[in-house]
């Protein structure tokens, strides 16, 4: 207890997330008993590197750019070719309507959150989630001031309850976070899923008589495995979304911290979003996003990471682990496999996880207890050395 | 008017700044009558392109970096190596205690003041800025939910009225924001303001029994230019100080957003502040200081690019100008010149000033009216042919 700062920023500052105790542990155990008898599992880092493009057009704009404009500030909302650059693949890929100006370029995901959170922010106003859900949702809605309200997904898919999601619309809520392909669960909402979420808000719209935003939280979008699966792209199915991109999962870049919020033509009111979005830009300190990583978009954009990497990982895992007895929804994206827990309490199975030196995450902060998140991007040897130990662990349970 | 987004933030958002319609204007002028004849001093935008180092170690990092780990996510606080590279070098040239654990990595000095005001706001806090002082501060201290109280700096020389700063203290006062060298009067605070003013607030802690902090946004300190001046390092006087700071001025990177926060080993309650710290970071959704510009910092961290072509500018306009008339405080460092007025209301100055395609920025905003900034961070060349249209414009006001 601190007298002399902010008692909420400071528990903030002071709890350590459990993924980052889990983190601590694995690199206690690794100087214990080595690192090829550890298996963390526990960070939702990029294990892939970037793209040959990232290294060639980052040497090019260094070894030959003139560092004055290259370093130089952009303007607020970014620099105009990279907005056209973004415009004119989100035209191309998605065949929705997109100016230069309906882009705001950021410091990434959480950065296009809070932003647009504090943008859209009135008195009283109420944020849908969709549990589960990247539990930092909860800490950006308190800082814009909103409500959070939490909604369970079916176990049975991980698409949208929608009976629930019913009754969680009141008169106050403003917006729905949703996050496809989803960081825990590997799921992708279908289009039937976006349709009738889109048909839903419509109604709440007119029932309540003002705008429900989508907030599209979308750093996963390129990481889906199948050719059958597509990630909807949601302004062309509802005109209230924000798109909060981030480059640093397709492109392996998480910590350059690059990503841009789209406000599509077709939202209400759309210029005053836009400016709204440009001032809590400004009000949160962003100032602009990095000069040399927002230069890098327009040669990288619609590239990825070698992501079959992450396609193998995740078939070796699902069905080894399906195979000792696990109940697994196998993901559609991302690279997280949740898992049910071998027993309710999902902190006391991965407990008993970490007797074999398996690091893996209880569910209970993501918003949904009695499961478990396994991150599956790391390297495919790793999995393979840490499968006689799920086996081991299941066996403890399924005798 | 808008009825689905937080007006404040559109307020924000979509009021330019008179800064930015110069600017605008600027390029319309330059297609009317050519680059040449348009002299644009508005913009605070380094014209001096990074040191050498810079361009180095960027092409050394990308070309022979690990991708994974050079574009990772670091850890909240920033990469440990980087903030022991900036503890070594406060320690060495300081002579400050300083340990990694001191530091916290930013992207740039806006968000090392968002993260700061909002680490230390609890309910009916008053933050003390001086006049004239960089407008985004009361955007800042609104953000934080502080209310702002302004003092006016002495026009003789720029530095810190006691009198008035000692009526501005009240119960309330949390913080006093210094900004030395000055943006927009180019002062630099001598040790002995500094020394005044850790004793006014040595006295005002105890008489309210309670922590007062300096914070010192610190972009400019090392944009001096005259050996006998220097800059005093506030923690070595006064011990409750954050120093914001930026590399965007010292190593001209100012759209790559690095900077930093440094909390001193001796503050009140050190722990407390750092965490809250960590936690206003989290909670305003930056993540990481970009990793590649933190990565820079061990290799780059105490070099600068070429300064000596600002003090030429300097010396050239401040002399120019004295001896046409003009009433020049001359700055001792950042990179602008604060004149007065030729007339009492300075944006009708600045628009008589715009008809001789002179485009300098009223005060008014800096909280200063009377007075106009002239940024020198231009060419030298531009300087030069702007001389007669300053002449002219001084002897329209001084027959």
């Amino acid at each position: 207890m601190s007298k002399i700062v902010s008692e909420k920023m400071y528990e903030l500052g002071s709890k350590r997330s459990e993924i980052r105790e889990l983190f601590e542990y694995g690199k206690k155990r690794i100087a214990e008993v080595g690192a090829e008898n550890v298996f963390d599992f526990s960070l939702g880092n990029p294990s892939v590197p970037a793209p040959d493009c990232v290294k060639e057009t980052l040497a090019d704009l260094i070894l030959n750019g003139d560092p004055v404009s290259l370093h130089g500030y952009t303007s607020a909302q970014g620099d105009a070719v990279v907005r056209q650059a973004c415009a004119d693949y989100i035209q191309k890929t998605h065949g929705c309507n997109a100016t230069a100006n309906d882009f705001y370029m950021t410091c990434g995901a959480a950065a296009s959150l809070t932003i647009s959170l504090s943008a859209l922010a009135q008195e009283g106003d109420e944020v849908i989630i969709l549990a589960p859900y990247f539990p930092e949702y909860k800490v950006f809605i308190a800082q814009a001031g909103m409500n959070c309200v939490e909604v369970k997904c079916r176990e049975s898919d991980f698409q949208i309850d929608f009976d629930a999601f019913e009754k969680a619309i009141t008169a106050h809520t403003k917006a729905v976070i949703i996050n496809s392909p989803n960081n825990p669960s590997g799921a992708v909402f279908s289009e039937k899923t976006i349709r009738q979420l889109a048909t839903i808000l419509e109604e709440a719209e007119k029932k309540y008589g003002h705008s429900i935003f989508i907030i599209a939280d979308e750093p996963y979008r390129e990481l889906v495995y199948d050719a059958e699966i597509t990630v909807p792209f949601i302004p062309n199915f509802y005109k209230n979304t924000l798109v909060c991109y981030s480059f640093s999962k397709s492109l392996s870049l998480p910590g350059e911290r690059i990503g841009y919020i789209f406000v599509p033509p077709c939202c209400d009111e759309h210029d005053a979003v836009y400016f709204a979005v440009c001032g809590a830009g400004r009000s949160l300190g962003f100032v602009c996003a990095p000069s040399l990583f927002q230069k890098l978009v327009p040669a990288c954009i619609g590239q990825t990471a070698d992501i079959s990497i992450y396609k193998k990982n995740r078939d070796l895992l699902c069905n080894a682990l399906t195979a000792y007895g696990y109940r697994v929804v196998r993901p559609d994206g991302a690279f997280y496999l949740f898992v049910k827990a071998l027993e309710d309490d999902s902190r006391a199975f991965c407990e008993k996880a970490k007797a074999h030196d398996l690091l893996i995450v209880a569910a209970d902060s993501f918003g949904f207890p009695g499961y478990v998140r396994i991150s599956y991007c790391v390297s495919t040897q790793m999995i393979e050395r840490s499968l006689p130990a799920f086996e081991m662990l299941a066996k403890e349970y399924l005798k």
